[in-house]
């Protein structure tokens, strides 16, 4: 059996005993099993796979242990994947990634009491408590030059969309811009190795590549080689929080489901009237051929949002230094406001998130068949569940738990408004069309059905 | 009125909307009080005065502020001393040194309700803060090379003693050696100021001068020009603790009752059998002139706690490099020591406090008449009796408090066995005479009386 | 007209007022001409394309002058290619670089009075002059780690050997080695590219990716983009010399003639008896598929300079994690020799090399006809010739003297011995067919004729 | 025999052969023999003690010697004073003073022929060659923010100036203003150590305590313990020239003939109409009872170069904040100035200074008794031969040479214009009468006689 002992890092360095006490009692927990589980999807960090469970075939023997000394707690794999390894040495940003989940899921976990029914409930407290989050994983503190542009888009896109990330990541880099995306492969590595080289040129040693993921997705989505840090939000809506409260600016490129999830939330948000004042950089764009992509996606949110959720994004087609210029004009725009607010630059206070963007939605067939999907309702309620539906399905294509009820019940049936309901058809239909559902290789089988009128 | 506003620095910078809505609770408590007598005292660091009512009188329009904002806290000072700042901005680090008293007091204060009945109550409790507000204040990160000095002796020493104190805390600095005090003038200087010429010279720019004080004394003895690192602990028990397990190893100056206190409080603990295995260097040490003081000293020691109380110091007279040397000696021990039990080089966790010097206590005219002075217990318990009289004598001379009830009711009165209370009378009255009471300039009036047999 | 001034960095921003005066003295003569053009090729870095003339075509109007100011020089750029700004501002890496062509072109250039008769021309001289040259560079100083590994190989290699530099050079990343090379695309750029993937995933923050060039040939390989340090040498003599004795390892892709020249200096040196105790890692790599080359050039050097030759490096094919272990393996010896010796980490001065290898060739119809192309001579002598054979085609190949030669008089023509010039007529047939002789895209007329006896 | 060998740092740890053979070759040379002297002082750095026949008495058998390595060249101690050691291990600040000296003595005089008559004579070649050691001294790299203060004065105050000198280096320290001065112990001393702490209580990290010293007296002022950079300038010309050029403002504290010499050599140089442009901070400043000093020299300088020359420094009584405030004024017009120029901060190009105040004087009884004291001449040409005047007095009084010539041939003898003799001789006798000629505890005995009329 190979047995390799870490040092703790950061701040799991610095436990006190109650500390190390309360983590080891989670040794027992159903917690301690999807931490285990993340730490393996670090360990595989870098490899191509979507599929956890091809992914972790091979390392059935794997496992990860907490050892207490007094000095506090370290950390022993046990038969971890070679791949980590360099000449029996675990890589050293492996290493600060398998304490980051330590310390995001077991410490923070612990505190917060996730997965269990203790977690903040109203709005502040979440917000508070992302803010947490956030700190203890020192995600703030180099975050006060407002140049963070988190990037969203799929995991799945060809080589020609991949390639535009890559140059729109530069553009952001030699503008001294950062990159904040969700951590798998895609166009959430893209603009990450365009930003490196950017950065590289401009003699930028700060370049931060961050990643934030959450427990149900990461091993379909472990971080890619170029993320230094590494934070692990324990559900998808403090996830969601994380992302915008911590972004400057915001680039959308193609991608799935979970692209238009993110999509539907930050518009949800920034439609409110408490954020009207609130400038906030948000860029769709794409290569040329990508065009189709987005006016699906512009049709969609027109149709659904209207005019105004529109006008809170900008589309630009195949121009990464327009994209990078939009970008920074709008920075100027962000702190200025935030200076006349009083605001902090690294973290923003001051948007307001209604509590059902908050709220963890679970997907079940039942949750995700009475989703109030009409518009017989104000946009904001509609943007909710629209967003929810869409998280629902990512649950169904890539998450453990949403793949396990998909395969024991069949597909979630999701009805309502017949137009409403055959725009929502139309979509999915074209990210299927497009191989947006899926890494390349494997065929994609809905997880869902659409029908009007219930 | 002149209103000074400051950012927040440090750990302070960074807080959660909840966090400073607790703060702006404690604005109203007794604690916040407190606060203000502290800030005022670090604003006037460096002013040599251990008279904290001549201290303050001029400024009783000294006001300080939270303000809120968006992103977090702000502090407004309400015509603060001159002294503090340069060409109208508060010098950088006195700026720091408040920010550590807002973090130390109100919100570590906050989350151990200081002054309430909520504070932890038991050992493993006790130590666990003492931790956390070591870690808050981060100085433990710098701790883990095994080269913390703390050392001890008296705010009121005369310039030959002082000088050599500089001269030992010389020796340290050239061997690269951190110097952890009190905080304020004299033998709590000295060593600091040496040691940063020390440092200075071998060119070690990690130099680390760390003030430990608490509430109740910090106005009497206010951080001096070197300290770099504040951190005030809630009572006298705690920042004992604090130094103990910060402590790598331990010089004791000539000093008062005080220095005689950590003494005790350091030798009880050294003393029980679960200690014995410790290595923990201490060397007691003053120039030529200085060895009666030390003498009576070990005569006590000898005759209340024993031989083997005498075994875990070493007396050096006159000879800073052989101190240096016996402390680098044992320093060695030690490293092998903590490396042996897996202990952490920043804390001392393996180190066993007894609750009983852990629990504060509350110097009153019936606590200190209540004070079991005999020798017909163990030395253990004997050493908690004499730390906590002379912990009530510091109170009754410098901390407001304890002058407050001496001015209402008189002297404390100490009371116990005969030969044990001529052995204490000796003591005191050698500190009197030695002039270690008070600062200079003024003449000491005793705030005891001590009588045999009850 | 486009202007754009820059201040000057590095050694560049601290010259005396006689420095600047001869500086300006400078820019009259033909050295300021291949200064201009280095500039031009500096500021199109990142631009694919090895043909001067086009790659210059657009920019006829292209000029750089020396600004004098009282506190030193400023450069400034008439009509300087887009491509180098961000925003109107010059990108701060190429910044950089434009101040390292002045520094070793005309500051160091004057020192030593290049193309003239008064540069050093004993071997000691030169030796002490290319040190003088990395010292001023500032590259000695992060060089006492001994982890520099020198690639070499072609410019012009197929995406499948590109790749796999790409791969080699991540695992040297992973174990912290630094990249240097000769500063153009393909071999030159892929391991530096690697490597910087790998070094930030062990967050290794003092990657170097050092690029050497010369006057001649910079035109034609303009430092990529990942290159941070750029020296140019005087000639290719210094610029081998300044590889040689900077590295601390040698890897040696697939490449061509330049690739192959370069092996014969190597060879040629550590084939001395004086260099017999060095020991001086080299590994010859490539992917599968590309096992032809190695075995040609391996056959050509058995042929010519015999088994010693051979056993002076190591083949490896397509194991990237063998070709970094070797070299692991190596340094160590390097360690164990250079601590033995006394020698320097950062500068190999212990390295025999002989004057013949140090003295330029000036590479005419005439040298080239008089090279004594025969087996009837030492092989260190032979190894000499080959070289400058060699050498003579590269420069009928890119540089600009060389091909403008070849314009006007008919390719170069080598005679010798006739198995030896049917061995480099195959060697050289082999390069041409398997396309190595330039970039993609056009085809190659040889620059030479070979023929046999005189 | 003690032998410590002690591997080079700075720009001495990177030579090539040619530089360590050339430094080899001084070792015969009489420059060899100040060499050994130099480092013998830099070992004693700290010692107080201003005759050096006294200070190396106990060292009869110290020697220095050069070794030669591949890598470059070693320095072995010979029997050094044990004061620059800890447990063995030479100081680290000792460590850089020693190769300072190698690098300004041997390797730059080697390159500027120190001592010899080829070393450069005409203006524009000594600043140049000025520069040039700055240079190589690493000391313009950090000097382009303006806030270089020089402090000249007396080595020989008394304790109530000492404090002063402290209070001032404090104030300034507390404004960020870094300190250089000549090295030795009273007012070359009291600024640096006092800026330390001002320097400390603004986390002021980046603190500068430069001493400039010359070999013929740095024995009688080797360098104090604070300071962090040491260059040594051949003579006391080129010393002067590095100091106003290097200076951004100049505080004059008490002293003796020394500071005289510089007074006359800076008002000489402000009073050139090509100065009259460059605005130059300097403040004359003491503690109250040291009027009567200033009112001196004021006269003094009032009697001889006139009311202008008067107007060119401002005299501060007893007010160290009015002081440092002065300077900060005069540092805001020093910008502009240089920013309008176009003059490096670092270094002060645009300051024209005569060449008879750069070519060495060697006071000799004949050039002593030659010097044209007399009123019959324009001002700067006065001022020259009065700097030289008290340049020769220095020497008589505290350099090996100029004690040697006093010793076989009597004191030098002062003759001119009638009134101008009686003011030097009233000068010079306050300087006696207020014991500023030598270090307390030595009786003065005077150097020289004045008498009028030739």
């Amino acid at each position: 059996m190979n047995r390799v002992q870490l040092n703790p890092v950061g701040w799991m360095s610095q436990l006190s005993q109650l500390e190390v006490t309360r983590l080891e009692d989670t040794t027992n927990s159903e917690l301690y099993n999807t931490f285990r589980i993340c730490c393996l999807a670090v360990l595989n960090s870098g490899v191509d796979e979507d599929d956890c469970e091809i992914l972790f075939a091979p390392y059935k023997d794997f496992d990860v242990r907490l050892i207490r000394r007094e000095r506090g707690v370290k950390i022993e794999l046990v038969n971890p994947p070679e791949v980590a390894f360099v000449d029996g040495k675990l890589v050293r940003g492996v290493h600060e990634h398998i304490f980051a989940v330590l310390r995001d899921m077991l410490y923070m976990g612990n505190k917060y009491a996730f997965l269990h029914q203790t977690a903040p409930l109203d709005g502040n407290g979440i917000t508070d408590m992302v803010f947490d989050m956030l700190r203890h994983s020192q995600a703030l503190e180099g975050n006060d030059e407002l140049n963070t542009i988190v990037c969203w888009g799929g995991h799945s896109i060809n080589l020609h969309e991949y390639k535009y990330t890559k140059e729109v990541g530069y553009q952001l880099g030699l503008r001294e811009m950062n990159i904040c995306t969700g951590c798998g492969p895609g166009a959430m590595k893209g603009p990450m190795k365009g930003a490196a080289i950017g950065h590289a040129k401009q003699r930028y040693t700060k370049g931060r590549y961050i990643g934030i993921s959450e427990p149900s997705i990461i091993a379909a989505e472990p971080p890619n080689a170029i993320v230094n840090e590494l934070i692990i939000m324990p559900d998808i809506e403090k996830r969601l929080e994380a992302f915008v409260r911590i972004a400057h600016g915001i680039v959308i490129f193609p991608g799935g489901v979970g692209t238009a999830e993110e999509l539907l939330y930050l518009l949800g948000i920034l439609m409110s009237e408490r954020n009207s004042q609130q400038p906030f950089p948000v860029v769709l764009t794409g290569p040329k051929g990508s065009e189709a992509y987005f006016e699906a996606i512009d049709d969609f949110i027109g149709s659904t949002l209207g005019k105004e959720a529109q006008s809170k994004y900008q589309i630009i087609i195949d121009d990464p230094i327009d994209v990078a210029r939009a970008l920074s004009t709008g920075l100027g725009k962000v702190q200025k406001f935030r200076r006349a607010m009083g605001d902090a630059f690294s973290f923003n206070w001051s948007l307001k998130i209604k509590e059902a963007f908050q709220t963890p939605f679970i997907p079940t067939h039942e949750s995700m068949a009475a989703l109030p999907l009409h518009r017989n309702q104000n946009v904001a309620d509609l943007a909710v569940a629209l967003r929810q539906a869409f998280s629902g399905i990512v649950a169904g294509n890539v998450k453990a738990e949403g793949v396990r009820q998909i395969k024991q019940n069949g597909p979630f049936n999701l009805t309502g408004e017949v137009d409403l309901m055959q725009r929502i058809d139309a979509l999915l239909e074209s990210f299927v069309s497009q191989k947006r559902m899926k890494l390349p290789g494997s065929e994609y089988i809905p997880c869902y059905t659409i029908s009007g009128e219930r």
